[in-house]
């Protein structure tokens, strides 16, 4: 049998920050056919309501050190403040939207990350996504809309990485949907010069990666964004395309990650 | 058609600021069978958030001003860290919860409250409650946690009084629920004297409300929660308590209120 298309927009970085761009890419969304669903990061405005609190921010290879202030920072952050603006603007441009941690329906199941070198504390790593709740309400014609937290079932509440939760939703519902997963951000896609938008790699498959990687062209934060687009081909998700936050309806733009 | 029951549970005061209280009413909650749903509160937490901002609270009769700033402050608070705690609290104890703001699912819809002798900014007053978008969660086996903040529908999110809420969401279900409304806070119930929590009033009618009130003994907070509790009668809810949330599971605690 066909599968329906599903269509998940994950969006980050500057654009959840900025009010204007973000109204764009929430219209933008508004526009596609279909079933979809949005995830979202929150940029760097949960460190920026730490730094007003007093709360310093600590990163380690661009994951944030989360004690228990920095639980309650971002789930008022990303659980609150961001989750809602986004949903409320749905909500205004013809979007059914419904906003998630992975709290709510269990949606997304973690462990706490194991202390090893780096205690990291309140961060989860992604053990199950229920597929069957997201498709309940995707079925009854709501878009979800899901924030960078989950719980570990025991009454914790854990900072999960957007892009990673983004890749296992899309993951767990390539069983039963053909799913279309786009990140967006600030960039044009993946880029051979970082500082030159129009020097996007049209095409990237594991081999190529490997090589741009080995040669320096590809570091930092697309690294995981990467091994996550990768890891979401090789498990049946249909396309997965990195792009900018003002071309998601533009089927042609951005890099497309091949298996 | 015999209507099936639906228990709605108003969580709020000093019991969702207190770690220990609140674990305590979740974990009752949690042993009432059959549907059921969640409103909560913030109590002080949005006025502490505020404060550790630089950001001062106006209150005016009970009420709170909410201007740009505050917004982001209860919707943070009240929509991020008091609602996922709760949501997680409740996956820990067993209950599917799913938190939902007025904004989610378009499920209640407010107009910001006109500028008259005072401007309260960003407040909703609750329009239109969204009963077949809740009962879609509640008959697919989800307990809805509603958090004080609803949305006009036009992408501005609307801070709301939490009694009103649950009092208009449970007259909006009454339609096809036989609702059992319990308003549980800190205090036993209805006091003869405020400051001796043995002097419950086990039942009271409007008559009698009107009485209490003309003496003196009915001030305050107390006013309008149950000016909520008589619509709510009225309304063609089942039965409305006000009690103590320590005693929510007790069918003969706190006052009965009656048409």
């Amino acid at each position: 049998m066909k599968k329906e298309k599903l269509t998940i927009i994950k969006v980050g970085g500057k654009i959840v920050e900025d009010g204007s761009a973000l109204q764009r890419l929430l219209s933008d969304f508004s526009t596609i056919d279909g079933r979809k669903l949005l995830v979202h990061g929150g940029g760097r405005s949960a460190t920026a309501l730490a730094a007003r609190l007093g709360i310093e921010t600590k990163m380690v290879d661009g994951r944030r050190i989360t004690d228990d202030s920095m639980l309650e920072v971002v789930t008022m952050v990303y659980g609150g403040l961001v989750n809602k603006r986004i949903v409320a603007g749905l909500q205004a441009a013809g979007v059914n939207a419904v906003g998630l941690t992975g709290a709510d329906m269990n949606a997304v199941l973690s462990v706490r990350r194991s202390v090893g070198v780096v205690d990291y504390g309140w961060v989860g790593d992604v053990r199950i996504v229920n597929s069957d709740a997201i498709s309940t309400l995707v079925e009854n014609g709501y878009c979800p809309v899901i924030a960078p937290i989950t719980h570990d079932g025991k009454g914790h509440l854990l900072n999960t990485n957007a892009d990673t939760m983004a890749g296992e939703t899309a993951k767990a519902l390539a069983s039963r949907y053909d799913v279309d997963l786009v990140y967006c951000f600030e960039k044009a896609g993946v880029l051979f010069d970082e500082n030159d938008d129009s020097s996007v790699i049209d095409e990237i498959n594991p081999c190529e990666y490997s090589e741009l990687k080995k040669s320096g062209k590809i570091t930092g934060g697309m690294i995981p964004k990467l091994d996550n687009a990768f890891s979401c081909v090789a498990a049946g998700v249909s396309r997965v395309v990195i792009t900018r936050a003002d071309l998601i309806a533009d089927a042609n733009a951005g890099t497309k990650i091949v298996g």
